[in-house]
């Protein structure tokens, strides 16, 4: 699991059990889940030949709470992960536009290689 | 399910059926789950007496999933849902402060009631 997984999964665990008696059943951390999902993206721009590069893009279901605040001068604590990119990198894509001048359009692609339950984006 | 998660859903489904050939196997979607864990929440102040008053946590894994443009003039499609509170209230909590002038404190407190998987907080 990564570091901040582990540092989410400790500040609730410590947190909750400052909370006080639960009522009822305490749940269970379950376990995120995000998935790299490869596929085929066709890059195109009207008059272009286009073309197609191997990305990737990212789904899942990552770990998040909110714990209300005690009173009025605290914050609530809450904490929410994301499915992201957590490494990628830019691509340039030179597309043939025979009717263009000049006949050849770069576009900037970001390419996905991984994906990841965080907090932020990287 | 909520009508945002419908929404979420519909996006994230119809987005993925333009993205054109998956390598690989694609993911199912999972379901959402948000739990709303009562708790007795203790408040209190320095030199005052303390209360309990009944308040529930939010905890779950909500879905998020990032679609990367498709070259340099268009945005990623990206859509995080969090477990936070649907509904909640706000309650005085009265405080007896026997050294204190007034004798009573006041506090606010954000008692909350039903958490669900939604992109913003209501």
């Amino acid at each position: 699991k990564s570091h901040q997984n582990s540092l989410q999964r400790s500040a609730f665990l410590a947190l909750r059990s400052s909370l006080g008696p639960t009522i009822g059943r305490v749940p269970q951390m379950r376990r995120n889940f995000c998935q790299t999902v490869p596929y085929k993206q066709k890059i195109q721009e009207p008059g272009c030949l286009s073309r197609t590069v191997l990305n990737a893009y990212c789904y899942g279901s990552c770990n998040s709470f909110f714990i209300p605040a005690n009173g009025n001068e605290s914050l609530p604590f809450s904490s929410c992960a994301f499915c992201l990119p957590r490494r990628y990198r830019w691509q340039t894509v030179r597309l043939k536009c025979p009717d263009s001048v000049p006949t050849i359009k770069r576009k900037k692609v970001q390419i996905v290689s991984k994906c990841r339950c965080q907090t932020e984006m990287i």
